[in-house]
């Protein structure tokens, strides 16, 4: 999909002209990915090539009429297996922003049990033309498995506890935006680590970026083989280096970054937790705990939060706070993904 | 959002440029709300421009190609907390044919019971850069909770069994179209008036334009306090003055408009109905009934209809009927809103 | 809507004006159909100019830029009472891509299990303006009922075990294709004849186009009054001349093509199965039983596939398939049937 193929005179982009903006924006562009399922494969170039071009469409959205339509003709299929309201409605938007076509599939996984029928159903999406497809499981690894089987670029929008690349990127421009650089920085994220996919992709994209990465949690929702030293010697360089503490206040100290992770409530039932009240107690994200960070530490969560339990509801909305920031970049980050796609997918036929 | 400022020429409305039919017509707009939550604080002259405006955007729905996009790059959300066929397809087409992008979320009440999980939602939808989000709920009151923490625009599109307002504007502007004017008209709602939020818009809407408003059910089905006399002292002016008459047959006598609501047939679980045979026999609105209405009345309901309840179907379908003129002005009138709400904000930025 | 008529200036397609690509294919275009609702009332001609245009619409499809928006301003609403992830997501995109606005509203049949409620949901569709009403319904005929109270063009997407007429329009178009020409082709559709609204549309636009059917299944599953001898006299011209096959191996004993049909698994608790391993055993389409067949045979699938139980997974995705295919066609297929529906509304208003 040449730029000049696109059926009518591409508008600028934040008031200049797409070859202006975008261009020269991607001209040091480093990108190979015929799809996004991970952070695990990205270089520290690739990710500031993606950081670089989501602040241009951040000013995209900020202009009073919110569009750059040079996706048109670019059909992105929402297919989700899990329910969503956010991940879901800012991907549409994004595409939109971009004036490519948005279709949403809900698809329930009982439906799909079996591997065979998710390869039916990504072939049959595929077969209708699409471009891109924006996929949530409920199983690790199903979007890796779509993306054998399509011609279009698989974006992995969340799979099972394993990976949530986009949510990773937007953390990523969320911070670059205010410290400038990750390099070196301390990055704590706190709770449930085990089952958190937003935990696993943002552990490579801080890592690859230059940060110290910190896991905290209790326990029993801490991963083993996370600790180096802790790893049979082939698999040492299979995970980026984090340190792992399950004393929040020790984590906590001098930290540049803290990142709540949102706990779901089944892990209780599940023997995880003794109670939330528990959990609360001794992992809850507050303003005791938070100022034993930097002064001018930043606050972080993916949301949807549950204020009282793994975070408390003032320093939620305290200025260190970005978790509204983080949806608005996320719209950003997703545009530049889309843009990439199609730019490669454009070279390549 | 200055109508320059659109990304492409505008169209023009109903073979007019759009300064020309909407810009003239928008001369005497009287026009300050950022929300639309309920009536109860429009003037007469809010609702007449209201009315006007949809006049315009109704000769645009007869056109061949109705569409007018004078709202591109204007970023509309669908939040429904409860299910809606007709509602939700009536404000999505609206935006479509002015050229908005619509973004559907349907959200489950149930996980969005707390407080805090609305305004986390509406957070979440207002950091995407929404401009407006209309929005459905069960619980009466959510819309105002929601208002209060996003800049977009909140459109009531019915909340528990306090306020729908579109529909009460749809009615208005159905019922000028054949009246002409309100003043001193007799206007009967008969059915379930306590749980519902049409006949609560209707009352302030229909007040607000001078109309004599009678509410008529079965005292089981009638609010307590509605009657000014029946108020206490401070609450007199605090709601419009209404009749209440629980005899269907003086009811109607020498209306000018009879609207028969839905009656929610899980009202006769709650003990408040003794059967629905019991019902239909005393209120169901029928031909038979309506000749005691002057000649020339009109017959209204909001939808979706119970024939054979409380409405008789040979009634439904007649020449006084305006069922299927509401569904289409219903159209016309979101679309005048959604413009008036534009344009104010385009004002303000 | 007259195509100058559209609000803007058309694209071209597939790399010609719309007046010389589709407008010369639409010189000969035989069409006389308000609305889709099944291929029994179709001549050889008109499903011709079908294929014809789907074959230009194709095209559009195989451009980098697979999108000419020369419907612009038409209204579809995707109104699906059953659930349906590859007919609603072909359909949209069909609207998409020629630039039309597409409104999905899923519906429950629970809730509108009253004649009345179809009725009265398709009533209020029009109302807002809808150009077609694209659906599905459980209910045999229910698409016959609702064309009857809208002014909308109805395309039946699937009703109950009668008819799904498009699906029909892309086997022939796949067909066309591949053998230039169905006239005397045998085609062998095996499996649950009895509940497939596939094989009955087929059955009509098969015979239509010339060729020789062959319905294949076990008797449990064969309807009755097929076959043209056990017809009672006045019915003999009422169904298309078809041939019924218990045995396999006797049916596709040099067959031009072979369809293998879904096996709703629910067939079996119905006590129409005796289990699915026998079903299997004696009906699953194998690349040992198409040995029979013509070496250059055809092997096509409506899917979802059940891969093991109807057919083979090595057929399935070996070179004789279509299925794949017969995904793509279908887009285009639906697309030329909007366009026609559009030009027709045009001729007429």
């Amino acid at each position: 999909m040449a730029i000049s193929d696109f059926e009518r005179p591409l508008d600028s982009v934040a008031g200049q002209s797409v070859e202006g903006a975008l261009g020269a924006a991607s001209q040091d562009v480093v990108w190979n990915h015929d799809h996004v399922l991970d952070l695990d494969d990205f270089s520290y170039e690739e990710i500031e090539s993606v950081i670089t071009l989501a602040g241009k469409m951040r000013e995209v959205l900020d202009r009073r009429i919110a569009r750059a339509p040079i996706l048109r003709g670019f059909t992105m299929i929402n297919l989700f297996f899990e329910p969503s309201t956010r991940t879901r409605a800012s991907f549409e938007l994004a595409g939109k922003v971009l004036g490519a076509d948005v279709i949403s599939v809900s698809a329930n996984t009982s439906s799909v049990v079996k591997g065979e029928s998710l390869i039916d159903t990504v072939k049959t999406l595929s077969a209708m033309t699409a471009d891109a497809i924006v996929m949530r499981h409920g199983m690790s690894g199903a979007p890796y498995l779509a993306s054998k089987y399509t011609r279009a670029s698989v974006i992995n929008a969340g799979d099972g506890s394993h990976a949530h690349p986009t949510q990773a990127l937007l953390d990523i421009y969320t911070l670059k935006q205010r410290l400038g650089d990750l390099k070196d920085k301390k990055i704590v994220m706190v709770g449930d680590i085990s089952h958190s996919r937003v935990a696993r992709s943002g552990m490579w994209g801080f890592s690859a970026m230059g940060a110290n990465v910190v896991l905290c949690g209790p326990p029993t929702l801490l991963p083993s083989g996370f600790l180096v030293n802790e790893r049979p010697e082939h698999a040492r360089s299979a995970l980026p280096d984090v340190d792992i503490e399950t004393n929040i206040d020790v984590a906590i100290k001098d930290a540049d970054v803290v990142m709540a992770l949102r706990l779901q409530k089944e892990r209780q039932q599940g023997g995880l937790l003794p109670s939330l009240h528990e959990y609360s107690r001794l992992y809850q994200v507050t303003s005791e705990r938070l100022s034993k960070a930097k002064s001018n530490h930043i606050l972080m969560h993916p949301g949807p939060k549950n204020e009282g339990i793994e975070i408390g509801g003032d320093v939620a909305s305290g200025s260190n706070s970005t978790i509204e920031e983080q949806v608005t970049n996320g719209v950003a980050v997703r545009m530049a993904l889309l843009y990439l796609i199609a730019q490669k997918n454009q070279r390549e036929n």
